[in-house]
């Protein structure tokens, strides 16, 4: 192990994921976030609620990491044992924090609750140790020291351990803002990040079109390492450099490897850092002053959702329709019913999906509305029509007035996977068709289309 | 450790997991069926492709496990090294094994290709161990017995290893026919788990009403563990019997401790095992022949997704209408329009609550409706209503013609966190209330309704 390298571990705590009752997603997380910021992560290790268990691993991994993040075992309950874990981990008492005291005081006096002595314990903390702030819950995160003596293995080590609460919206925030400036990182060492979204392709033919960009030995040469990764449909490409560079050539090494990503991804990248989807498209509808409106079956809501989850979406995002039975199809959105009947061509199909579209527009009246129906599955396939087949429209005014035609785009799609996989893809699908409408790009062919 | 106990440990392998570029689910997967088989999982490691890591980590884990399964690794490539580990940590050779040498073979003639000399690498077996058949793909799995000399810590220990691909649709069926039956389990040994889940409680006023029942040494006394978790709103209480009673009187200890947990949640407790409230919810409908129709705002849509994430929920929830803008309040379900004007009582308001809950039964001719406006913030608050104020109205009718005033439930709350947990809280709020309706229990006051 070269000295220039810092290494993490990641712990998460909890009966619940040790036994496969809850899925850990922190972890993963977490080994996102500190690969980003130049560290090697080593290993995870998921231990149960139990001090000896938790506190061997603390000492073990202290041995040979110079940052442990642990997740889990804060909570005010008897079962969480991770302050105890810490404490005796570092050879440290427990002592009770009046700071972050009269932070757990102010959340629930906020909350017009009292607090009790059960919840005063979530104010302890190591006597040589820090809390870490927590705006999003009860319990305060901890910092210490955990030292391991001089011995065979070499000279004495030093660790760096934070202790996060569990729930993903309390850790996520307190990591970002409290922990990653706390890192001792090493001096002369440089790491840029970067990361470009794409949708549409596959994350292999992406990799085509990347070519060498991906190579594995590219740091050893002083260049960015690329790589992608694919999540519900989008593939991110990651630039990371690490390495002697001054602050300045590592950017512009980094400005120049993006520049072959675009080249590569062409009209499939959408945007980089935090954009999602649903965040570039409400933007581009914010810049041209103009609206949306939602007419959702199989998703039923997923896709106004992850609109409305973004602050400031009223804007732009008017409303939505979830017409899931085929009765609320004719009556909100004027789909005939004889389409719907025995002969038509049903409520999954290319013109249930236009009129949907063309409906939405006029019953919300938006200058856009997007229309999904489809079969999400695991029941509800017929014959030619099976489980994963999504029909997609966009309708947009094409005068304010809205007097003509609409434009419509009108398209289908073989989703695979499981139900909350069909789902999702279709949301994210019709978003797509619509950035590519706002954008200006050709509607091309998107992944799954059929 | 009492030696009746069967441990076990789960190992991930893999650069692409310690990085966080994949997620494991495989960890979590193998937990619950070492659960079912009665195994108690001391931990789940994760581990990058470095031989000396795995080693290490498996040499570590048999000193206390009683078996190790593996995830990983042994595919074709360079850094597939799974193979070396094991024999390495059996202090074995690798020797080509024919049977599974015809195997692999056998794969590649079935699909018109031929195999090359880096597929023939994935015959190989550590000299003592055997290979585990694999129907979905070409690496086989692997069995191994890693010995830890008699030393301080106690006599011998024999540890089975088993190794298993990591692609789920190779790995699930290679464990479920293969890995589960060789198992030497411990005879006379008991486990069994449940889980009951509650809404509307702080964990810590839970824990509070469980008491002793919650006493970290309760499997010492030959009694069940109960343990919470909390997740999005939703407190879960986990009980796990272990210990040498027989099958027949662990689960009457468990009815016993279930009781008790069950008198101590009280009216909070919707459901048990995958019951969620969404899933809760939709079954009481079901079992009442009733359907649902939704109205939101500030969920923009997030509460109809719960509900319609769930297959076969098409014959119970109708439909939903996002009346995110004022326009659209009045216009789908007639708020009034000088109720939403200045002077009026607004948007989020108990007046507009009710009115978009018995508009909605309206619209959408459903039997119930629910209808939920709020401030979810980081904007929009406004003097005397902060970011987090949310009302939730849920209206029923009254008869099957619906002639009579519909019977409605409007209760206000301040909802705390980021606007993701605003949202959340609320769409579960949402459900919790029509749940307490459905279930004909109290409408007890909910945690954070003011």
């Amino acid at each position: 192990m070269s000295s220039t390298h810092q290494f993490a571990a990641i712990v998460s705590v909890g009966d619940e994921l040790v036994l496969g009752q809850t899925l850990d997603t922190n972890a993963r997380w977490l080994a996102q976030r500190l690969t980003d910021a130049g560290l090697v992560t080593l290993e995870h290790v998921t231990v149960p609620d139990d001090l000896d268990a938790q506190v061997q691993a603390f000492a073990r991994l202290a041995a040979s990491a110079d940052v442990i993040v642990c997740s889990g075992g804060l909570g005010p309950t008897s079962d969480d044992l991770t302050r105890q874990v810490l404490a005796r981990a570092m050879g440290d008492a427990l002592v009770e924090d009046p700071i972050a005291l009269a932070q757990v005081e102010a959340f629930y006096t906020a909350r017009g609750r009292t607090i009790s002595a059960m919840n005063r314990v979530q104010a302890m903390r190591p006597a040589s140790g820090s809390t870490i702030p927590n705006h999003n819950g009860t319990a305060p995160g901890l910092q210490g020291l955990i030292r391991t003596p001089a011995g065979v293995a070499g000279p004495e080590r030093r660790c760096d351990v934070f202790c996060l609460p569990g729930p993903p919206r309390e850790m996520f925030p307190m990591f970002e803002q409290h922990v990653l400036p706390r890192f001792r990182l090493t001096a002369g060492r440089t790491v840029r990040t970067r990361v470009l979204h794409t949708f549409g392709l596959a994350e292999s033919d992406l990799a085509q079109r990347l070519g060498t960009l991906m190579d594995r030995d590219a740091l050893l040469k002083g260049q960015p390492m690329v790589g992608t990764t694919a999540s519900g449909g989008v593939v991110s490409v990651r630039l990371r450099y690490e390495g002697s560079a001054t602050p300045e050539h590592a950017s512009s090494l980094l400005d120049d490897c993006e520049r072959q990503v675009r080249d590569g991804a062409g009209v499939y990248l959408f945007g980089t850092g935090n954009d999602t989807l649903a965040s570039v498209v409400l933007s581009l509808l914010r810049q041209a002053s103009q609206n949306l409106g939602t007419v959702e079956s199989c998703t039923g809501g997923l896709l106004s959702a992850s609109l409305t989850d973004i602050p400031g979406s009223s804007a732009c995002f008017g409303g939505g329709l979830i017409t899931y039975s085929n009765a609320l199809k004719t009556q909100l959105v004027g789909v005939p019913e004889q389409q719907l009947g025995p002969g038509g061509p049903g409520a999954v199909s290319s013109e249930t999906a236009r009129a949907m579209a063309v409906g939405g527009l006029r019953t919300l009246g938006t200058d856009h509305a997007i229309a999904i129906t489809g079969i999400a599955g695991p029941d509800g396939a017929m014959p030619n029509k099976p489980v994963g087949l999504v029909w997609i429209a966009r309708a947009s005014t094409t005068s304010r007035s809205n007097t003509g035609n609409p434009d419509v785009d009108c398209r289908p799609f073989m989703m695979t996977g499981d139900r909350a996989s069909v789902r999702e893809w279709a949301a994210k699908t019709a978003l797509a068709m619509l950035w590519q409408h706002l954008a200006g790009v050709p509607a091309m062919k998107l992944l799954r289309q059929v």
